[in-house]
Parts: structure tokens; C-alpha cells; sequence
């Protein structure tokens, strides 16, 4: 392990963070709040830190193993969250640290739940201008992942892209890091760049609904990163609107694509964009699920078309982990929630800011099923898994199905955990199913009370486990789970034996 | 697809039935029962049926392949089930032919599930004693699978061990068929053995606690076969003993353990038997789990002894997936109630009478996944799954991958098409658990209400979704839902390459 690198790379993160503090402090300068210095502060010391951190670059430029990156991606989330919190605690909001550190790890994993709310007596239309800013702007930062953005600026002499590689397929949500262009350094840029113009163009969109500029930003924040914090307790039901409903809808929906698509759409491939397999799922998933829910809910609105404009709002919530509310779903019919339960584990696509599963996973775990089936009938056919019209190489299929298992592993475990506490199965359940899938409501019953149902009352412990739930989820298990793995910790590898298939596998998989 | 011989072997399943029907038969006659003719009847035609389709051999004696091993044991669980719900229907008891099926293949699938009660009218008290008892013997004759058993005692010129070995893989629970002895025919025989010796033995135990012999009989049928069928509604609890309830346990807990564990007692290999990877985590799953419900729901309880009692009985109930039940635990605890729900996703051992994923698969999973993380992090590491201390086949990790995805696939497709129908979440959650699991309990709230609940008030339709979900879990989906594969009903394969490993790995398999 290269302790020097991997500080170094923590020191990198802490200045992008502390920089991006400073949106938020310009806006509470210019409302001349009381709670600039819980800006100012952690800002300053973020970035003096992060200055110091990154004084000396690292001596040994030409070592980054796919371990570093792990453990690099990892802390940096750590690091994020424990610096990223003291704006709630010394605006003396959320004055227990675990409070404020569950409502950080919340944001930065785009989860989007809340500890606000009558329990702790704040609510989020309490927190000044600038707090409630960074707390949204933590789902954005948190959405791309900032370890890719860090090192995707850095002169290309010192990082080299095998280094960003490692980090991207740690970071980024999905099973393979999907390679947009040649250069990886350059795919993360337009990543970012695709990401910054999709913000400004929701802003623009919801200004012509006239939200004030303040809630547009912030609310875009939101629906960027697929979080959902939001600075009224009714959520996006506070705003009275068809318009900003619909325009939310449809960018929720637009930051779960995988943004390999509006590459393809930018350099002009439009018929490689609409011929994406993962797209077709996905739309299919979401027309299908906005139908059923539409149907089911009618009996209880005056206008089907109300009833679809809300169907459609909560299935682009839930299938984009935003979690977002418009409506108090919780009277709907038992098979509305019954299809946002299951959207929400299913999740949005690869390579987007999406929680869940992600289809992609899920094409490749049911190709791979149903291959396996086939196979036992006719044992003599070479099993191939297509998809995106390729072959996908039989480590991708084996490092689906392990997340898979963990997935459910860890589900079950949290669970369990939580009931040990003393709350109720359901309780349990949709608070593990909300934090793990990054989508945020869950409380009570079943699906959670309007607004997202608030974490508050949980026992501290539970809060902690709830949020390495959140983070094991937003970073793909492996990464977080890996920290805990002692032969990670050990000087020397074990065995040097050498799978020549596997390795050649592993130095190819940038191209697949 | 060999026509003739699939015809063949459904005759000598038929044959089967036809003979064991006498049984109920014996003691219809002896209590001079209205109902003699219900079972008559059906005994007959089986026997007239099954003679006539067995009556030429087939002529090709020498190929039963894979596909035809499936596809035998799939449509001969329908056939079974098919005769074997005419004693119900002519009886008078169920008279739509749904609910009957549905009953029948409840008993044969080991799942215990009901559809008497109030919503029908008909309790268990209800039926003859010759009718109950084929209720119960359905349990014992799927518990350990028909098929395996007609082909075992057929002449060895007639069926050569692979035909058999196809057969057994597809109708023995587990991820593989361990092999008890090098012949494989030899192995089927020693596990009836076995089978037969402990149903007698428990029999005798259940006389010492002043069971009459027909109680006795009809109870052990059901926890041979883990099944949960009883002739009182309030299955165990009717019995007001604790040496009735301890020994039930007991006896639910020994038809969980893989059958190999006897056999390697028998043979003087104690310490190998003992040194079990799976039978280790049974032990260790089971007893955690006793002391967690015990310490959960003492309070409830004046003696910590009955709590024990209690708590030990309903977690062998849920383990080995029998759906026995002896006190109204919907008063306990979430903490217990999520212990139980575990349970039955997880199930017994392979090559046991147990429902669920089954101990031995999860084991694989779980080192496949962590095999899977450890690899992403020392990428030219060798992986292997090592499991009783040999290598598991890296086909043996995919199968239980695919298997595991499908699992949860029908698992969720099933859940909402109950949902569909109208029923409550919690409702459609528990009944597909209970039917894909073959537990039995699980109607009302969470976990059922005492006696099991009834499935009585399900629609017709939903009723056949889960006699399928049943049969899914019995013979472990790959054999039923292959049926539904177009490719396996074309003459031709579409490929004949042939991955030489793959080829090895299959035609080794056996001695796995």
C-alpha cells in the first residue's frame, strides 16, 4: 500500500471540497446569515489541511494498484463526510455528531434521508439559506463522485490513467466502468462537463416555473445527484405546480440514463444512443411501471391525469433513488408500493448518478441465469452472456453475482441489526431496503410518510450502521467492505500465483 | 427428446402412487370409512394406468440425457400431483378441483400450506382419518422424491446410474447430489434406507409420549418429509406435551441434515460426519437462533424453560422449513419474527427433506462472493471456493449464482402478480415466501397467525400461482421452469461446439 499516495489524494479531496464550500458561503454573505462562520470555518480548514496534505506530491509516481484505489476512494468518502458535517454542527443544528454525520453521509451518497424533523425539533425549513445549500449540494458532489473529479484534473504527468481507472471503477455507480472515449481522463471530463450543463439546463427549466433562484439551485442540486433533500418538510409537494412536477420528473429521470447515452448523442450517434440495451430496460421498466401504478391509483383522483402526473413523479423518484415526494402515497393501493419497493432495488442505470442495483447489473445477472439454465439442458453449448450486442467476459458475470450475494448478505444482516434495536420488521426493512439503495424516504409504514418520514428517533447505533449501509450502497460494497478484509492490511500478497486468463481479463477490462 | 421413455417412467411413477395410495387405504377400511371409495378409486386407476404405460419397455435403453432427466421429473411431479388430489375431491372435501391441486401439491412439494379452514369450511378435523393420512403421506413420499426412487429399484440393466444420476440431480435438494457411494443407485437405496429407519424411529418416540399410533404415524409422515400437514388446526399445540414438542424438534432438525451425514455414521466415519463444513453452520445457525428468540421472547413467558421449548420448536419449524407450529408466536417480538423469516430463506442441508436456498448453496455464495471481492483486490491471486475442504468446480459457483438470481426473479415477479390480485403487501410477501420456500405458515400478519392460517381465501388464479411457486422451490425452478424454455421442445440443438472444460466438468461432476 502507498501511504504517501493515497494521503496525498485525501489531501486533494479535502481542497475540492473546501472549495466547493464556497458556494454556499456566498450565498450566506449575501444573505448576511448568522451561520456564515459554520461555512467559513470548515472551509478554511479544509483547505489549509488539504494545502498541507498535498505540500509534497508523492515520490513514487508509478504505483497505484487496484488495492490503492480502493482504499484511496474509501477513506476520501470518510473524509468527505466527517469535514462535510460540521456546517450542521456548528450552526448548531444538529448538535450530536452522529446526527450530523448520518445527515452528511446521507448527502454525499445521494440517499437523501433525513435525521430533521420532530424528534430532534429541526426541521428543514429551519436551517439558514447557506446551510440548507451545502446540504443539497453534498447529493451533487456526491453523485458523480469527486476521487475521479480530483484525479481527472490533476496534470496528466502525475496521474497516470491506469490510476484513474482503478479509482473510476471503484467510484463510479455500475458494474463496469463504461468507457465513453479512448482517453479515461477525458471521459471523466465530459462525464463532468455532461453533468454541469444537465444541472444548468434543470435550473433554467424550473426558473421558467418560477421558482426563485435559490430553490431552483438547490432543488436541482437535489435531483442531480438522484438525493432528495429538499428545504421544505412537504418536499417538491410544497411547490403547487404541474410544471415543476413534470420538469422534475423528467430530469430525475435523465440523471439515472447512463451518460455513455448523451455522449453518443453528442458525437452525433443517436442511433447507438436509442439502440442501448440498458435504455430500453430502463424506459421499458418505467413506461411499464407508470402504467400499473397510473391504473391502480385512478379510483382515487378526480382526473387521470393528475393521477398520472403523480404516478409518473413517484415511479422516477424511486426508480432513480431520488426519493422526492409529491403526494402521501402511503394510502395508495398495496400494489403501487409493492412496484416502488421493487424499483427502488432495481435502481437506475450504470454509469448515471442512480442508486439500487442498476439495470445494467441486472441484465447481466438474469443473461447469466438464464445461460446457466440453458446450460444444464444442453451441457455441451458454449455459454456466452451478450449484452449491448457483446460478449460479457465471465468476470464481469462472477463479479455481478458476488455483489449480488453481499448485497443481499449485507441486506439481511442490517436488518437484523436494526430489529436487535427493537424497532418494528417493517420499520426495519424499508429503513435498510431506503438506506442501502441510496433512496432516502422509508419510515413507518411500509414506504414511508409524506415529506420521507424522518431517521431522527433512531437509536444512535442504528444510525451508524444505517450509515455504512448508505455508503456501502453508493459505493458498490466492494470498496468499503474491502477496508475491513485484514489481508488488505498485510505487507505481502499470500500467493503469487498467476492466473494467466484472469490477469489478461483484469488489463483489458478498461476496453470492455 | 426420448418420448417413449419419459411415457415409461411416468407409467412406473404412476405405479408408485397407485401402491402407496393402499396404505391410507388399509386404515380407511379398517375404521370402516364412508370415504373408502376416494381413495380406492384413484388407486386403482393409477395402478390400471401405470400398468398399461409401462407395459412394453422402452426400446432405446441407452439414452436418457439431461434434458430428459428434467423434463421426466418435472412433468412426473404434475402427474403425481394430478391422481394425487382425486382422495380430496371425491371425498367431497375440496370440491374445485383448484383447491384440491392446490392441497396435493402443497403435500408433495413438503410445503404444508393449506386451503382448509373457515374461508372453505373445512378444517383438518374434518377429514377422514384415511383421507388425512394421505394428506400426510404426500409429505413423505416428496420429501425425498419419487422419481429417484422408482428409477433406484428398477433392474440395473434397464437404467444405467447416469440416467438415474440426471434424475436425482434434478429432484434432490441441494446445490449437487452428493454422492453417498460410488454406485449412485446404490446411494439412492441407502438414503431410503435411511429415510425409512428414521420416520420408524420417530414413530416409536412419538408412541413413548402416549400418541395414539394413527397420531403418531400422521405427525412423523409430516416431519419426515418437513412438510407440516397435521389433522388438527392447531398443528402441534394440539398436543398439550413438552416431551411431544421436544421430540418433534429433534426430529425436524434430523431431517434437515444431509442424509450423507448418516450414511457416514453408519459406515464408522464419525469424525468425518462431524467434520462437516455444512453441518457445522446448521448447528451454529440453529442454536444462535434459539438463543436469540429464547432471550427475546422470555419475558413473555413465566419459564425461561417453555420459552426455550417454544422458541427451539418454531425455529426448527422455520429452519427445516416444516411449518409445524405450537404457540401463537404473533405475539412475539419483530426481533423474532425477522430471525424466523431468515430461516426459511435459508433453509436445511442438501440432500435433506428441507425447503429453502438450502445451507450448502449459501456457503458456496457466500465464498463466492468474498472470493470475488478478495479478487478485485489481489487481482492475480488464483480464486477458489473451497468448500469441506475441496474445491468447489467453478460450474458448481455459477450454478448457484444463476439459481440464486432466479430465486429472487420468480420471488419478486410472484409477489406482484399476488399484488396484482388485490392483496395487502405483507400478505403477498409471506404467502410466496412460505409456498417458495415449502414452509407452509404465513397468511395474516407477517408470519401467519397459529394452525398456519389458511390459503383458502386466495383467488383461484393466485392459488395456481403458488402450487407453481411450491413447485419451483421443491424441485429447485431449474427443472420446471425449463419446461417453459422454447429450445428444449426443438429436435435439434442450435450449436454443437463443444468447451472441452465445460464437457469435463460435467461428465465429473458426479463425483463432486
Amino acid at each position: 500500500m502507498n501511504i504517501r499516495l493515497i494521503t496525498y489524494i485525501l489531501g486533494q479531496i479535502m481542497r475540492a471540497e473546501g472549495a466547493m464550500m464556497l458556494l454556499p458561503l456566498i450565498f450566506s454573505l449575501v444573505y448576511r446569515e448568522d451561520t456564515v462562520m459554520a461555512l467559513l470555518i470548515p472551509a478554511v480548514a479544509l483547505l489549509l489541511l488539504g494545502g498541507l496534505l498535498t505540500w509534497r506530491r508523492p515520490a513514487r509516481r508509478d504505483r497505484m494498484s487496484a488495492k490503492d484505489g480502493m482504499i484511496a476512494v474509501g477513506f476520501s468518502w470518510i473524509v468527505l463526510s466527517v469535514f462535510g458535517m460540521l456546517p450542521f454542527m456548528l450552526g448548531g443544528y444538529l448538535t450530536n455528531p452522529i446526527d450530523a454525520f448520518f445527515e452528511t453521509v446521507s448527502g454525499f451518497t445521494t440517499t437523501g434521508a433525513t435525521v430533521t424533523g420532530e424528534v430532534l425539533g429541526v426541521f428543514p425549513e429551519d436551517l439558514d439559506r447557506g446551510i440548507a445549500l451545502w446540504r443539497s449540494l453534498t447529493h451533487w458532489i456526491g453523485g458523480m463522485g469527486v476521487l475521479v473529479f480530483v484525479l481527472a484534473v490533476m496534470p496528466q504527468e502525475e496521474f497516470k490513467s491506469a490510476r484513474l481507472m482503478h479509482a473510476m471503477r471503484a467510484e463510479v455507480p455500475g458494474p463496469v466502468a463504461t468507457k465513453v472515449v479512448a482517453t479515461i481522463r477525458r471521459s471523466a471530463l465530459i462525464m463532468y462537463a455532461i453533468y454541469i450543463v444537465l444541472t444548468l439546463v434543470e435550473i433554467v427549466f424550473l426558473l421558467f416555473g418560477n421558482m426563485s433562484f435559490y430553490d431552483a439551485l438547490l432543488h436541482t442540486l437535489s435531483t442531480a445527484g438522484t438525493g432528495g433533500f429538499s428545504n421544505m418538510n412537504a418536499s417538491i409537494g410544497a411547490f403547487d405546480s404541474s410544471y415543476i412536477h413534470w420538469v422534475i420528473t423528467a430530469f430525475m429521470l435523465l440523471f439515472s440514463l447512463n451518460f455513455n447515452v448523451y455522449y453518443l448523442i453528442l458525437t452525433r450517434q443517436v442511433l447507438r444512443a436509442i439502440g442501448s440495451e440498458e435504455l430500453r430496460w430502463f424506459l421499458g421498466i418505467v413506461l411499464g411501471a407508470v402504467a400499473v401504478v397510473t391504473l391502480n391509483i385512478a379510483s382515487l383522483y378526480d382526473s387521470i391525469w393528475i393521477a398520472l402526473r403523480d404516478a409518473a413523479f413517484q415511479v422516477a423518484s424511486f426508480v432513480s433513488t431520488t426519493g422526492f415526494v409529491t403526494t402521501n402515497y402511503d394510502v395508495w393501493p398495496s400494489l403501487s408500493h409493492g412496484v416502488l419497493l421493487l424499483l427502488m432495488f432495481i435502481g437506475g442505470c450504470a454509469g448515471s448518478t442512480a442508486g439500487g442495483l442498476k439495470i445494467h447489473r441486472c441484465i447481466i445477472l438474469i443473461k447469466g441465469a438464464v445461460s446457466e439454465m440453458r446450460s444444464l439442458v444442453f451441457p455441451r453449448q458454449v455459454r456466452t452472456v451478450r449484452v449491448e450486442g457483446r460478449t460479457v467476459e465471465e468476470d464481469v458475470v462472477r463479479n455481478a453475482n458476488g455483489y449480488f450475494v453481499l448485497y443481499f448478505v449485507i441486506f439481511a444482516v442490517s436488518v437484523m441489526l436494526v430489529l436487535v434495536s427493537g424497532e418494528g420488521l417493517i420499520t426495519s426493512f424499508t429503513a435498510v431496503s431506503s438506506c442501502l439503495n441510496n433512496v432516502g424516504p422509508g419510515m413507518g409504514e411500509v414506504l414511508g410518510v409524506t415529506g420521507g418520514g424522518s431517521f431522527g428517533g433512531f437509536s444512535p447505533w442504528i444510525k451508524l450502521l444505517l450509515s455504512f449501509n448508505m455508503l456501502l450502497g453508493r459505493l458498490e460494497i466492494f470498496p468499503i467492505l474491502i477496508l475491513f478484509y485484514p489481508a488488505v492490511w498485510k505487507g505481502r500478497k499470500k500467493s503469487k500465483k498467476i492466473d494467466k486468463n484472469r490477469k489478461n481479463a483484469i488489463d483489458n477490462q478498461v476496453t470492455v
